[in-house]
């Protein structure tokens, strides 16, 4: 089971509003809102997707790389390495 | 007209499939999907929105801003201190 | 003249605390200071840079932007494309 | 010992050298440089502090984040609470 298990419905709560923010911005652009009030649109989006990904990569870390810590040094190590590529991807992004 | 007039079915078509990722992530998280998996798809979604907001933000610059600068020293002088506020939430989002 | 010409000294200033910031980290990785305090010392310089960008960057369009759209649409169109792929570095960074 | 032990010495190094290019920096701004290339020049160093700051979140994952889950489920889960917390400090600076 992923990490995220035990939150999963909060996440797909998320997710939703998330998509239904999305889905306003179009209308706004649509409706041709002053580019400023779609930005400042588009920037809680955003924010509200690093929230997501920085609960998902707790528990990611609370239960994917802990676990596979305690099973082997090889195990946790691949691990780790994955979650820190994961970690660069969603500070670069 | 706001400043991405001349571009707004390419923003309408961006955004309709920044919309249906954040579906397919929630549909990932609902099929129990590898964390980092699903933090994959949320920074490419990240990545797709602030592309968006960059070219909003051009194109905000190129009409509004520069419009308003020929027009007065006040006007000018407004619209890049409210441009340089955005720019500041884009940049911290 | 650059855009912050008339706020040079407060860069300078600000510049300085950095470079001694950034000393200061180092001397905490030397005496081995536990590795979650140095990332929130890096964190705060990332902070204080993105501040000084952010402050270079509405100079820069209140001065050399807004001076070349008053001078002709082609300067000022050039001074746009230049400022938007700046601005686009900074939030990728 | 932090984890970074085992890398210190390449972080001091890296460490010197942007605290060179943050005085690089300030000798720009007392030169008058353009800003978009001062601008270009403070992206640069905030990229070299992101790589510091990913290296040293990686090495801090791999040993003290996975000794303490080895040595107790409280341990482990205070320390993943800690690097959650510092991912966003991160993550939004």
């Amino acid at each position: 089971m992923p990490g995220y298990t035990g939150t999963k419905d909060d996440y797909l709560k998320r997710l939703r509003r998330i998509e239904g923010q999305v889905r306003g911005i179009a209308r706004m652009v649509d409706e041709d809102v002053y580019c400023i009030d779609v930005l400042t649109q588009v920037s809680a989006v955003t924010k509200a997707l690093q929230a997501v990904s920085l609960g998902l990569m707790e528990d990611h870390l609370a239960h994917c790389v802990v676990d596979a810590a305690r099973e082997s040094h090889e195990a946790g190590d691949a691990k780790v390495r994955e979650a820190a590529e994961a970690i660069a991807r969603l500070v670069r992004s």
